[in-house]
């Protein structure tokens, strides 16, 4: 299932970048760490009664990004009848403000895919992938938690979509203003945004 | 362009919950809140090449989402043109840490919205609208930057989405886990997740 890609993925006419092309990146490490540090992909598809976009947890392994929901979730079901998928996926890292309205911006990484997801029916396979769903929850809990039924595999849905047709874009860094704003008496920088995990509720 | 709404937006067949419907919710308060919090949203279209998502700036007044990008965005240009889209913006509240495998899940607040997105053409309404984006990254701010110039202007795409089809969707609380799992020797509950601003970061 796994492509080979040597250090970077194949750029093509939907991932190249036509503007700002100097955020692109096409690095697999960069890409993968990327989707690793991400908490919900974003997934989006083209149904008989339009555009749908949906959130969704998923798990990277390798060169494929596995897609969970119930077997009902229409948008996991379309996907796994042969219809293409876009996947995104986005960090904000902060907030950019200039001095002019208009370079106000934020700092972040996304990365975004394209492809067809297959449905991962084989029940060892599928096992495997709901495990990489857990550990990227919670990496040190997966071997003692109660593995899944065969009924609950059943209630489970797992598709992977093969990374191939992928690339991230990055913005870092402070604010670009013109220069004859620079003496403009107006605070500009960055407010760095970050996810902190606050004390655990444990369960009653 | 703000179509009358009451307390809740209507559901139409794309909105409804089929599964796990009470964590649907038309609520306008509630799902405006949302759109408040969250960051970026995730537009989605089918192109000619297939379907599109990309993470965007966007700001909400009354009952239209503004999405806002570089006149070359081929994603806005497609939109602009009558491509109806669709947009997620999702807020991960938690972990939701389980006794077994398959009731691992995520607390979170998403709203999906569909419709036909429009270009704000009109400069006194596009600086209304530039305005707005400015305001949600930075909501004390925006009097004292320099305004838009006729130029920049130009070199910006806002597109309005007016909020008509749109739903919530949310996920609170602990695992619910089996009960025959209740027992078991593992640590149970939710690791809250928040967004912090650190120490901002002055432009030199």
């Amino acid at each position: 299932m796994n492509p080979p890609v040597a250090g970077a993925y194949e750029r093509s006419a939907r991932t190249r970048l036509r503007r700002l092309s100097e955020r692109g990146t096409y690095d697999r490490a960069a890409i993968h760490a990327i989707l690793d540090e991400g908490l919900v992909a974003h997934v989006g598809l083209n149904t008989d009664h339009g555009p749908r976009v949906v959130p969704m947890m998923y798990a990277r392994e390798g060169d494929v990004l596995y897609l969970h929901g119930a077997p009902a979730n229409d948008l996991l079901k379309t996907a796994a009848g042969g219809v293409e998928v876009s996947v995104a996926v986005t960090i904000v890292d902060g907030l950019v403000l200039a001095r002019s309205a208009f370079h106000h911006s934020m700092n972040y990484r996304s990365v975004v895919a394209y492809g067809f997801a297959a449905d991962i029916a084989n029940p060892l396979q599928k096992r495997h992938a709901l495990d990489m769903l857990v550990k990227k929850i919670t990496p040190d809990r997966a071997a003692d938690v109660r593995p899944p039924s065969d009924v609950e595999l059943r209630r489970t849905r797992l598709l992977g979509l093969p990374l191939i047709e992928v690339s991230a874009k990055v913005r870092s860094g402070g604010p670009v203003d013109d220069e004859a704003d620079l003496t403009r008496a107006v605070w500009a920088g960055v407010v760095p945004l970050h996810v902190i995990a606050t004390d655990p509720v444990a369960d009653d």
